[in-house]
């Protein structure tokens, strides 16, 4: 079987092509493919030029290709709709139903998914990723007043990440604590987020997952061991029960998933919308 | 005009159906929205809950529902198509033609796009971001022969998150160092980056848009003074020039689109697609 290429064609970034079309392709396991982005094509002529490269392709692959594209101009989606690949254009499949809901016409203005943005979403982003850093792995916990959530886990459970994931495309007010040997001496919380409960939220992770984590980092070291991680992961599971704090097994999530439900299950309000 | 209400609805966390949505609805200027997500709708019972909060809102709104979702089941969007909403499914629309095109049946599986992570997938990407955390801000330097890129700029240009950006959403190894004033006292780059010239790329900013930035964080600074923010900028694309090094202006551009074409115009290689 040979390998189809697929294009991600936009005007813009093509993030929305890349994720629609990868959306889509994941659906056909066993398939290999190869993954072309051709961003910011917004004039005639670049989308001429697409199309050259699309048919040459297609020459080249003896397959015709799959052209995922999110180009909002109708002028410039003929041109590429014109190319020999299968088109597959998200506003040409939505925007006339949209239309005739809301009894409009849409404005056809390029570059507002993922382009221009406007200054307080830009502001909103960068106050949020930069508290993220800020509040990372303990630090500042005197900003803590600040945050809409703190997560609590062991070291190389997904914290940070998540923090900034969250930060960056919900623009979420996200600080994490690790927890240390220390904190599992009692049966207390740690001291600087015991007064924070509420905002609390807990990840866990399997052992096993946790000392493959651990050991590219320190390999062989006390750290990395299966009993020092089976230690920690049962010791924070267990304060996470004592206190009646949520937590979620990140061991088989993508950020996105901890991410999103993080947000549904503590009801956080987003400032930001993808 | 009233408000009309808008549903996300998905089998796992609402990010594709958010970023589809998003990228439509921008379309309809002057129109406004309540956006609400209902992520993980994973069983019959669910997707008949999401149907009555559909139905509900329909009702107390006035107005009929824009229901965007990427139900990968087609036994749940069966089921989430009855409601009273315009139904607008993004596997609906394009599944069928995928399948005539590859002549095979899609594998109906849900969570493929953000959901159960492949480990390598998680790796790359959490190695990634923890390269950008570690030489964020000019930080462990000496890291820089692993860089895929340097980016350099004055403080608050946008280096931090746009190297964050890359890193999550690409698997893109990005430092970055900031000039400081001692950088523009000669004609040279600074030590630290001179010997990676081919790894540099400028964040430029206009000084009004820099000041506004500046002067959030330190209120009446010298540093965050119109003539300071003139000095460092100009001096910044001076040495852009002198040493051909590619920049762009950041000032209208969001985060996406910063790293969307540093990669293009450098021609990064994607290690991890969205």
């Amino acid at each position: 079987m040979s390998r189809r290429t697929v294009f991600f064609v936009s005007d813009q970034t093509g993030v929305t092509a890349e994720t629609m079309g990868h959306s889509l392709l994941t659906q056909f396991e066993g398939q290999e493919f190869r993954q072309v982005t051709l961003p910011f094509i917004a004039s005639i002529d670049k989308a001429e030029e697409a199309v050259r490269k699309i048919n040459a392709t297609g020459q080249e692959d003896g397959w015709r290709p799959i052209v995922f594209s999110t180009l909002v101009k109708e002028d410039l989606r003929r041109v590429v709709k014109a190319s020999n690949g299968l088109f597959l254009d998200f506003f040409d499949a939505f925007l006339g139903p949209l239309e005739g809901e809301l009894m409009v016409k849409s404005s056809e203005r390029a570059g507002r998914a993922h382009g221009i943005a406007d200054q307080l979403v830009y502001s909103t982003r960068i106050e949020a990723t930069n508290f993220a850093l800020a509040a990372d792995d303990g630090a500042i916990t005197a900003d803590y007043e600040r945050a809409d959530v703190i997560l609590i886990g062991v070291s190389r459970s997904g914290k940070t990440p998540t923090c900034i994931y969250m930060a960056m495309q919900y623009g979420v007010f996200a600080a994490n604590y690790p927890f240390t040997e220390d904190d599992f001496d009692g049966k207390q919380l740690p001291a600087s987020v015991r007064g924070h409960t509420p905002k609390l939220f807990g990840l866990t992770i399997s052992p096993l997952r946790l000392q493959q984590i651990r050991n590219e980092r320190r390999p062989g070291s006390r750290y990395a061991s299966i009993s020092q991680c089976e230690f920690e992961v049962r010791s924070a599971e267990n304060l996470f029960h004592r206190h009646g704090i949520p937590a979620i097994d990140t061991t088989e999530c993508s950020i996105e998933e901890i991410a999103s439900r993080i947000i549904d299950r503590k009801g956080i309000e987003r400032r930001l919308r993808p």
